[in-house]
C-alpha cells in the first residue's frame, strides 16, 4: 500500500462498501457538504451519465457509486496534483471501469466532452470569490475554495452546454451566494426547481444550500423543509445520522 | 357607524390600539402574510418615508402605524372601490394625518411621486401570474391576486425608481416564485439581503417567503431561521403567538 500514497497524504475509510479515499493531511479533506449533496441528488439513477464538476478528492463520485450503483461517472478536476490523487483513490477502490477523472478546466469542457449529453451534473464548486482568500492558504486549498480557475458563472454556463434537455444540475454552495446562483441559473436557462437549506441548528441562519436545477425547466421553485445538523444539545440530528449511515 | 359601510362590507377589530379595519364579506380579507411582513419589516423607523404598493384594505399601513408609530405612509391601490374602502378605514381610525391612499396603477407612480425619495417600501403584491386564476373568482379578488394590472417586474422596477439609495424593499410572496423574485431584483439593482421562509410546520415545504432587499446593495444574502406557523399538535407556535400579540 505504501507506494499509493505521496507526501502529506493519508487513506481514510468511508465505512461504506469498503470504500477508501486518499486525502491530504494538510487540510484538503471532504466535508459534510459532499455527503449532503450525494444524499440530496436522489434523482440520479443507475444508468445516468453523470459528471462531477470540480471533483477534488473524488468523494462525490465515490458516494454516488456506492449509493446508486452508478454505471458511469466522470470527475473533472483542474489541479493536476489533485486529479492524480483522485485517480489513485479510484484505483484503490477498483472503480476504474465506472469512474474516470479528467484533468481539465471547467471552461474547456465543451472542446473535450459531448454537448447536450449528460443526464445529471453534480458540483461542489469553489465557494468564495477570487481575491477573498486568506493570504496564508496554500495554493491547492486556495484554488479549490476560491473562484480562481473558474467562477460560478463558468460552472453554470458549462452545465447548460453539457446537460441534455431537462437534465439536472445538483449543487451545494454557501447560502450567502444564493442570489448569485439563482440569477446566474436564470440567465443561463437552468431553472432552480428544488432547494433545501442546511442549518447548524434551529436558531441559526443557514450557511449551506442544496439546489437542484433543470435545464430548460419551467419556473416553479420548491423550498423543502430545513435540514438541521445539530440538536439543541449539540448531538447530530436523526436525519444527519441517517444520511451518514446510508452513506 | 352605519353609513361608513357599503354592501358586502364589515368592520373587524384588529385588537391593537383600538384599530379597526373595513373588509369585504365576500373574501377579500387580510391574511397572515400582511401580519408577518409587518413584523419582518423591523428596519422601518418612525421617521421613515414609507410606501405600500398594492395596499388593498390598508392592513399593512395600519399595522406599521401601530407597531412603529410611523409618521407618514402612503398606500397605493389600483382598484378604485378598494382604495375608497381603505380611505374609510383610515378615517375610522383617525389616521388621516399620517396614512393616505392614492388610487393609481403601480406603473404610473413615477409620474406622481418623488423619485429616489422613500426610505422603505412594503408590498404584498398579487401572487399569481395573469391567466392562472380560477374563472369563477370575482373581479376584485382576481385583480388583487393576479398580475393583471401590474406584474412582479413592474413592482420591482418601480420600487427601484422610488426608493432612495440603500432604501429597503420588504416583500411577502409565494415561495414558488422565489427564482422570479431574486432574478428580477438582481436585474433591477435591488439586492436581496435577508430572507425568511415561512413553513406551515416542521415537515412541510415553505409556501410563503419574506424578503428584504436593498437598492444598490452589495451581494450577500442571509437566510434566517425558519418561521413555523403551527406546532405538531396544530396549535400556533410561540413565535406566531408573539407576533400576533405584538400586532
Amino acid at each position: 500500500m505504501e507506494n499509493i500514497l505521496k507526501e502529506n497524504e493519508r487513506i481514510d475509510d468511508l465505512e461504506l462498501n469498503n470504500l477508501k479515499i486518499i486525502q491530504r493531511t494538510d487540510g484538503f479533506c471532504f466535508g459534510i457538504d459532499s455527503v449532503l449533496l450525494s444524499d440530496f441528488a436522489k434523482g440520479i439513477k443507475r444508468n445516468n451519465k453523470v459528471l462531477d464538476l470540480g471533483t477534488g478528492t473524488g468523494i462525490l463520485g465515490l458516494l454516488l457509486c456506492a449509493k446508486t450503483n452508478l454505471k458511469q461517472i466522470t470527475g473533472i478536476e483542474v489541479q493536476t496534483e489533485i486529479a492524480e490523487m483522485a485517480k489513485r483513490t479510484i484505483k484503490l477502490n477498483n472503480l476504474e471501469d465506472k469512474f474516470d477523472i479528467i484533468n481539465a478546466n471547467i471552461k474547456e469542457l465543451d472542446k473535450i466532452l459531448k454537448l447536450d449529453y449528460y443526464d445529471s451534473i453534480v458540483t461542489n464548486p469553489p465557494y468564495k470569490k477570487a481575491n477573498s482568500g486568506k493570504i496564508n492558504e496554500n495554493e491547492i486549498k486556495l484554488i479549490s475554495r476560491h473562484e480562481i480557475k473558474a467562477d460560478l458563472s463558468d460552472f453554470i454556463k458549462m452545465s447548460f452546454k453539457l446537460l441534455k434537455d431537462r437534465g439536472s444540475l445538483y449543487m451545494v454552495h454557501r447560502t450567502e451566494r444564493l442570489a448569485d446562483i439563482i440569477s446566474e441559473m436564470r440567465l443561463n436557462k437552468i431553472e432552480p426547481k428544488r432547494i433545501r437549506f442546511v442549518y447548524s441548528n434551529s436558531t441559526s441562519d443557514s450557511k449551506l444550500v442544496l439546489i437542484e436545477a433543470v435545464k430548460n425547466g419551467k419556473s416553479f421553485l420548491k423550498i423543502e423543509k430545513p435540514l438541521y445538523v445539530y440538536n439543541e444539545d449539540g448531538t447530530y440530528t436523526d436525519e444527519i445520522l441517517e444520511i451518514y449511515n446510508k452513506k
